[in-house]
Protein backbone atom coordinates (compact mmCIF):
# COMPACT_ATOMS: atom_id res chain seq x y z
CA UNK A 1 0.00 0.00 0.00
CA UNK A 2 1.46 3.39 -0.88
CA UNK A 3 2.28 5.78 2.19
CA UNK A 4 0.32 9.04 2.81
CA UNK A 5 2.31 11.59 1.69
CA UNK A 6 3.19 14.78 3.76
CA UNK A 7 4.99 18.33 2.35
CA UNK A 8 7.95 19.17 4.36
CA UNK A 9 7.25 23.30 4.19
CA UNK A 10 9.86 25.13 6.17
CA UNK A 11 13.28 27.17 5.49
CA UNK A 12 15.39 24.58 6.16
CA UNK A 13 15.89 24.87 2.26
CA UNK A 14 17.76 27.83 2.77
CA UNK A 15 20.56 25.63 5.11
CA UNK A 16 23.97 24.63 4.32
CA UNK A 17 22.77 21.00 5.61
CA UNK A 18 19.36 20.95 3.90
CA UNK A 19 19.62 17.76 2.17
CA UNK A 20 21.03 15.82 5.39
CA UNK A 21 17.66 17.53 7.74
CA UNK A 22 15.08 16.23 4.82
CA UNK A 23 16.55 13.06 5.34
CA UNK A 24 16.00 12.90 8.82
CA UNK A 25 12.29 14.51 8.08
CA UNK A 26 11.79 12.32 5.56
CA UNK A 27 13.35 9.14 8.27
CA UNK A 28 10.72 10.46 11.00
CA UNK A 29 7.70 10.39 8.57
CA UNK A 30 9.03 6.55 7.21
CA UNK A 31 9.01 6.00 11.01
CA UNK A 32 4.95 6.66 11.53
CA UNK A 33 4.17 4.90 8.69
CA UNK A 34 4.03 8.76 5.78
CA UNK A 35 6.35 9.44 3.16
CA UNK A 36 7.71 12.51 3.23
CA UNK A 37 8.24 14.88 0.40
CA UNK A 38 11.07 17.67 0.36
CA UNK A 39 10.70 20.50 -1.89
CA UNK A 40 14.27 20.10 -3.18
CA UNK A 41 13.36 16.41 -4.11
CA UNK A 42 12.25 17.36 -7.94
CA UNK A 43 16.44 17.36 -8.34
CA UNK A 44 15.89 20.08 -11.67
CA UNK A 45 18.25 20.39 -13.50
CA UNK A 46 18.07 24.40 -13.55
CA UNK A 47 21.89 24.49 -16.08
CA UNK A 48 21.13 27.03 -18.67
CA UNK A 49 18.19 28.82 -17.50
CA UNK A 50 18.32 32.48 -16.60
CA UNK A 51 17.65 33.55 -13.16
CA UNK A 52 13.74 34.38 -13.45
CA UNK A 53 13.70 31.34 -15.53
CA UNK A 54 14.84 28.83 -12.67
CA UNK A 55 12.91 30.19 -9.92
CA UNK A 56 9.88 30.49 -11.46
CA UNK A 57 11.08 26.27 -12.51
CA UNK A 58 11.45 25.69 -8.90
CA UNK A 59 8.32 27.12 -8.38
CA UNK A 60 6.71 24.77 -10.85
CA UNK A 61 8.14 21.66 -9.00
CA UNK A 62 7.19 22.65 -5.43
CA UNK A 63 3.89 23.29 -6.67
CA UNK A 64 3.73 19.79 -8.06
CA UNK A 65 5.03 18.20 -4.53
CA UNK A 66 2.34 20.30 -2.95
CA UNK A 67 -0.40 18.92 -5.47
CA UNK A 68 0.68 15.22 -4.41
CA UNK A 69 1.05 15.44 -0.97
CA UNK A 70 -1.91 14.50 1.66
CA UNK A 71 -0.83 16.85 4.23
CA UNK A 72 1.53 19.37 4.92
CA UNK A 73 4.07 19.65 8.12
CA UNK A 74 5.42 23.66 8.56
CA UNK A 75 8.45 25.02 9.86
CA UNK A 76 7.00 28.04 11.21
CA UNK A 77 10.09 29.25 13.14
CA UNK A 78 10.44 33.16 12.76
CA UNK A 79 12.83 33.83 9.98
CA UNK A 80 14.45 37.49 9.47
CA UNK A 81 11.81 39.05 11.79
CA UNK A 82 8.87 38.19 13.98
CA UNK A 83 6.88 35.90 11.08
CA UNK A 84 7.68 32.50 9.48
CA UNK A 85 9.04 32.63 6.55
CA UNK A 86 7.26 33.86 3.25
CA UNK A 87 7.63 30.97 0.91
CA UNK A 88 5.96 28.80 3.74
CA UNK A 89 3.45 31.37 4.73
CA UNK A 90 2.46 30.99 0.75
CA UNK A 91 2.76 26.87 0.80
CA UNK A 92 0.24 26.52 3.59
CA UNK A 93 -2.52 28.60 2.12
CA UNK A 94 -1.93 26.73 -1.05
CA UNK A 95 -2.02 23.61 0.38
CA UNK A 96 -5.41 24.62 2.70
CA UNK A 97 -6.76 26.50 -1.00
CA UNK A 98 -6.83 22.59 -1.80
CA UNK A 99 -8.55 21.60 1.03
CA UNK A 100 -5.07 19.85 2.56
CA UNK A 101 -4.96 20.03 6.46
CA UNK A 102 -1.52 21.58 7.79
CA UNK A 103 0.55 20.98 10.64
CA UNK A 104 2.77 23.54 12.16
CA UNK A 105 5.26 23.48 14.64
CA UNK A 106 7.89 26.61 15.64
CA UNK A 107 11.20 26.18 17.69
CA UNK A 108 11.03 29.50 19.36
CA UNK A 109 8.75 29.84 22.41
CA UNK A 110 7.29 33.12 22.55
CA UNK A 111 3.57 35.25 21.47
CA UNK A 112 3.38 36.99 18.27
CA UNK A 113 2.53 40.68 19.58
CA UNK A 114 5.23 40.31 22.63
CA UNK A 115 8.14 39.29 19.50
CA UNK A 116 7.02 41.71 16.73
CA UNK A 117 7.04 44.68 19.37
CA UNK A 118 10.47 43.41 20.50
CA UNK A 119 11.63 43.44 16.43
CA UNK A 120 9.97 46.91 16.08
CA UNK A 121 11.28 48.46 19.28
CA UNK A 122 7.95 49.34 20.72
CA UNK A 123 5.84 49.01 23.86
CA UNK A 124 2.36 49.64 22.09
CA UNK A 125 -0.36 49.15 19.67
CA UNK A 126 1.54 49.94 16.72
CA UNK A 127 4.99 50.00 15.21
CA UNK A 128 7.10 53.25 14.31
CA UNK A 129 5.27 52.91 10.89
CA UNK A 130 2.09 53.38 12.64
CA UNK A 131 1.07 49.60 11.61
CA UNK A 132 -1.09 47.76 14.16
CA UNK A 133 0.90 45.06 16.10
CA UNK A 134 -1.69 42.03 15.96
CA UNK A 135 -2.04 40.74 19.65
CA UNK A 136 -4.59 37.57 19.98
CA UNK A 137 -2.28 35.64 22.03
CA UNK A 138 -1.67 33.39 18.77
CA UNK A 139 2.11 32.38 17.43
CA UNK A 140 2.25 34.08 14.19
CA UNK A 141 -0.55 35.80 11.80
CA UNK A 142 -4.05 34.90 12.63
CA UNK A 143 -3.86 33.69 8.99
CA UNK A 144 -0.96 31.16 10.05
CA UNK A 145 -2.45 30.04 13.50
CA UNK A 146 -6.23 30.00 12.03
CA UNK A 147 -5.18 27.60 8.86
CA UNK A 148 -3.04 25.20 11.18
CA UNK A 149 -6.66 25.06 13.54
CA UNK A 150 -8.08 23.50 10.93
CA UNK A 151 -6.61 20.69 11.77
CA UNK A 152 -7.78 20.29 14.79
CA UNK A 153 -4.40 21.31 16.59
CA UNK A 154 -2.83 24.75 17.34
CA UNK A 155 0.93 25.53 16.15
CA UNK A 156 3.32 23.00 18.05
CA UNK A 157 5.96 25.99 19.78
CA UNK A 158 8.85 24.55 21.89
CA UNK A 159 12.28 26.64 22.31
CA UNK A 160 14.82 24.14 20.95
CA UNK A 161 18.26 25.38 20.74
CA UNK A 162 18.91 23.63 17.32
CA UNK A 163 17.41 26.58 15.82
CA UNK A 164 15.63 26.13 12.28
CA UNK A 165 17.23 22.27 12.20
CA UNK A 166 15.23 21.13 15.53
CA UNK A 167 12.89 18.17 15.13
CA UNK A 168 11.65 17.44 18.23
CA UNK A 169 8.52 19.57 17.81
CA UNK A 170 8.11 18.32 14.12
CA UNK A 171 7.91 14.93 15.18
CA UNK A 172 4.77 15.56 17.66
CA UNK A 173 3.30 17.02 14.07
CA UNK A 174 4.14 13.97 12.52
CA UNK A 175 2.68 11.89 14.66
CA UNK A 176 -0.64 13.81 14.62
CA UNK A 177 -1.04 14.15 11.12
CA UNK A 178 -0.73 9.87 11.17
CA UNK A 179 -3.51 10.33 13.58
CA UNK A 180 -5.83 12.65 11.15
CA UNK A 181 -4.76 10.86 7.97
CA UNK A 182 -5.80 7.53 9.76
CA UNK A 183 -2.56 5.86 9.52
CA UNK B 1 -25.44 41.87 -13.79
CA UNK B 2 -23.08 41.21 -11.38
CA UNK B 3 -19.53 42.61 -11.24
CA UNK B 4 -16.70 39.77 -10.87
CA UNK B 5 -15.04 40.30 -7.33
CA UNK B 6 -11.63 40.79 -6.61
CA UNK B 7 -10.03 39.96 -2.84
CA UNK B 8 -8.09 42.86 -1.97
CA UNK B 9 -5.53 41.50 -0.06
CA UNK B 10 -2.08 43.58 1.81
CA UNK B 11 -0.93 45.14 4.94
CA UNK B 12 -3.71 48.38 4.98
CA UNK B 13 -5.38 46.28 7.20
CA UNK B 14 -3.17 47.34 9.89
CA UNK B 15 -2.68 51.07 8.96
CA UNK B 16 -4.84 54.05 10.76
CA UNK B 17 -6.73 54.49 7.66
CA UNK B 18 -7.67 50.97 6.98
CA UNK B 19 -11.17 52.30 6.09
CA UNK B 20 -10.54 55.08 3.83
CA UNK B 21 -7.96 53.20 1.71
CA UNK B 22 -10.45 50.06 1.54
CA UNK B 23 -12.95 52.47 0.18
CA UNK B 24 -10.58 54.13 -2.73
CA UNK B 25 -9.26 50.94 -3.64
CA UNK B 26 -13.12 49.58 -4.03
CA UNK B 27 -14.15 52.86 -6.00
CA UNK B 28 -10.59 51.95 -8.31
CA UNK B 29 -12.41 48.91 -8.91
CA UNK B 30 -15.51 49.59 -9.78
CA UNK B 31 -14.05 51.93 -12.03
CA UNK B 32 -12.88 48.86 -13.90
CA UNK B 33 -16.25 47.32 -14.10
CA UNK B 34 -15.38 45.43 -10.78
CA UNK B 35 -16.40 44.63 -7.15
CA UNK B 36 -13.41 44.83 -4.55
CA UNK B 37 -13.57 42.92 -1.30
CA UNK B 38 -12.11 44.22 1.97
CA UNK B 39 -10.55 42.02 4.53
CA UNK B 40 -12.69 43.92 7.02
CA UNK B 41 -15.75 43.91 5.19
CA UNK B 42 -17.60 41.21 7.07
CA UNK B 43 -18.23 43.56 10.14
CA UNK B 44 -17.52 40.79 12.84
CA UNK B 45 -18.79 41.48 16.30
CA UNK B 46 -15.84 40.21 18.06
CA UNK B 47 -17.11 41.59 21.85
CA UNK B 48 -17.21 38.51 24.39
CA UNK B 49 -14.44 36.37 21.99
CA UNK B 50 -11.60 35.57 23.99
CA UNK B 51 -8.51 36.93 22.34
CA UNK B 52 -7.65 34.05 19.78
CA UNK B 53 -11.68 33.12 19.26
CA UNK B 54 -11.21 36.41 18.03
CA UNK B 55 -8.19 35.81 15.60
CA UNK B 56 -9.61 32.72 14.52
CA UNK B 57 -12.56 33.97 13.47
CA UNK B 58 -10.84 37.11 11.66
CA UNK B 59 -9.31 33.98 9.48
CA UNK B 60 -12.69 32.37 9.29
CA UNK B 61 -14.30 35.50 7.67
CA UNK B 62 -11.70 36.40 5.24
CA UNK B 63 -11.25 32.72 3.78
CA UNK B 64 -14.81 33.31 3.28
CA UNK B 65 -14.48 36.56 1.19
CA UNK B 66 -11.89 34.51 -0.42
CA UNK B 67 -13.87 31.81 -1.47
CA UNK B 68 -16.28 34.40 -2.90
CA UNK B 69 -13.20 36.06 -4.96
CA UNK B 70 -12.98 35.35 -8.43
CA UNK B 71 -9.75 36.85 -8.20
CA UNK B 72 -7.12 38.52 -6.14
CA UNK B 73 -5.03 41.81 -5.99
CA UNK B 74 -2.10 41.80 -3.15
CA UNK B 75 -0.02 44.55 -2.05
CA UNK B 76 2.90 42.82 -1.23
CA UNK B 77 5.44 45.90 -0.30
CA UNK B 78 8.00 44.83 2.07
CA UNK B 79 6.70 44.43 5.48
CA UNK B 80 9.12 44.46 8.89
CA UNK B 81 11.67 43.14 6.76
CA UNK B 82 12.76 42.17 3.13
CA UNK B 83 9.21 40.44 2.65
CA UNK B 84 5.59 41.00 2.20
CA UNK B 85 2.69 40.65 5.33
CA UNK B 86 2.79 37.25 5.76
CA UNK B 87 -0.78 36.83 6.16
CA UNK B 88 -1.13 38.49 2.78
CA UNK B 89 1.82 35.35 1.43
CA UNK B 90 -1.03 32.88 2.92
CA UNK B 91 -3.85 34.18 1.21
CA UNK B 92 -1.97 34.44 -2.33
CA UNK B 93 -1.41 31.00 -1.99
CA UNK B 94 -4.95 29.93 -0.57
CA UNK B 95 -6.28 31.85 -3.59
CA UNK B 96 -3.83 30.19 -5.82
CA UNK B 97 -4.67 26.55 -4.44
CA UNK B 98 -8.46 27.27 -5.24
CA UNK B 99 -7.35 27.99 -8.98
CA UNK B 100 -7.68 32.17 -8.94
CA UNK B 101 -5.76 34.24 -11.01
CA UNK B 102 -3.43 36.81 -8.39
CA UNK B 103 -1.99 39.95 -9.06
CA UNK B 104 0.31 41.84 -7.42
CA UNK B 105 2.27 45.11 -6.84
CA UNK B 106 4.58 46.38 -4.41
CA UNK B 107 5.04 50.45 -3.61
CA UNK B 108 9.13 49.67 -3.11
CA UNK B 109 11.73 48.99 -5.98
CA UNK B 110 14.57 46.54 -5.57
CA UNK B 111 15.30 43.67 -5.74
CA UNK B 112 14.82 40.66 -3.69
CA UNK B 113 18.42 39.90 -3.01
CA UNK B 114 19.65 43.35 -2.67
CA UNK B 115 16.87 43.94 0.38
CA UNK B 116 17.78 40.60 2.17
CA UNK B 117 21.18 41.72 1.94
CA UNK B 118 20.48 45.44 3.26
CA UNK B 119 18.27 43.51 6.21
CA UNK B 120 20.48 41.03 7.33
CA UNK B 121 23.83 43.56 7.13
CA UNK B 122 25.61 40.65 4.30
CA UNK B 123 27.71 41.21 1.23
CA UNK B 124 27.41 37.60 0.36
CA UNK B 125 25.38 34.76 -0.66
CA UNK B 126 24.18 33.57 3.60
CA UNK B 127 22.80 35.62 6.08
CA UNK B 128 24.36 35.96 9.69
CA UNK B 129 22.60 32.14 10.43
CA UNK B 130 24.03 30.66 7.61
CA UNK B 131 20.56 31.34 5.89
CA UNK B 132 21.07 30.89 2.08
CA UNK B 133 19.85 34.43 0.04
CA UNK B 134 17.49 33.70 -2.52
CA UNK B 135 18.73 35.54 -5.89
CA UNK B 136 16.81 34.90 -8.95
CA UNK B 137 16.14 38.47 -9.90
CA UNK B 138 12.92 38.46 -8.48
CA UNK B 139 10.41 40.73 -6.31
CA UNK B 140 10.18 38.91 -3.49
CA UNK B 141 10.63 34.91 -2.52
CA UNK B 142 10.09 33.01 -5.50
CA UNK B 143 6.79 31.07 -4.18
CA UNK B 144 5.34 34.59 -4.47
CA UNK B 145 6.59 35.96 -7.63
CA UNK B 146 5.64 32.34 -9.60
CA UNK B 147 2.20 32.80 -8.13
CA UNK B 148 1.49 35.92 -9.60
CA UNK B 149 2.89 35.32 -12.53
CA UNK B 150 0.56 32.38 -13.20
CA UNK B 151 -2.16 34.90 -14.42
CA UNK B 152 0.62 36.35 -16.72
CA UNK B 153 2.06 39.10 -15.36
CA UNK B 154 5.32 39.88 -12.76
CA UNK B 155 4.69 41.54 -9.88
CA UNK B 156 4.18 45.14 -11.05
CA UNK B 157 6.73 47.22 -8.39
CA UNK B 158 7.15 51.22 -8.18
CA UNK B 159 8.43 53.46 -5.93
CA UNK B 160 5.66 55.10 -3.47
CA UNK B 161 6.00 57.98 -1.30
CA UNK B 162 2.68 56.83 0.32
CA UNK B 163 4.02 53.91 1.29
CA UNK B 164 1.53 50.93 1.48
CA UNK B 165 -1.45 53.13 0.88
CA UNK B 166 -0.08 54.47 -2.67
CA UNK B 167 -2.35 53.05 -5.13
CA UNK B 168 -0.67 53.83 -8.62
CA UNK B 169 0.43 50.35 -9.32
CA UNK B 170 -3.15 49.05 -7.58
CA UNK B 171 -4.45 50.68 -10.33
CA UNK B 172 -2.16 48.58 -12.66
CA UNK B 173 -3.52 45.50 -11.52
CA UNK B 174 -7.04 46.44 -11.38
CA UNK B 175 -6.70 46.93 -15.32
CA UNK B 176 -4.77 44.14 -15.17
CA UNK B 177 -7.67 41.98 -13.57
CA UNK B 178 -10.25 43.09 -15.84
CA UNK B 179 -8.78 42.16 -18.34
CA UNK B 180 -8.24 38.71 -17.45
CA UNK B 181 -11.76 38.42 -16.01
CA UNK B 182 -13.16 39.26 -19.11
CA UNK B 183 -14.80 42.32 -18.01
Amino acid sequence: MEHKKIYLAGPEVFLREAVEIADRKKAICAAHGLRGLFPLDAGLDLSGLEPQAAGLAIYEANIELIEAADACIANVTPFRGPSLDPGTAYEIGHLRGLGKPVFAYSNAAGDFAQRTRAFCGVGGERDGEGLLIEDFGLTDNLMIDGAVFQAGYGIEQQADDAGFAGLAAFEICVRRAAVVLGV
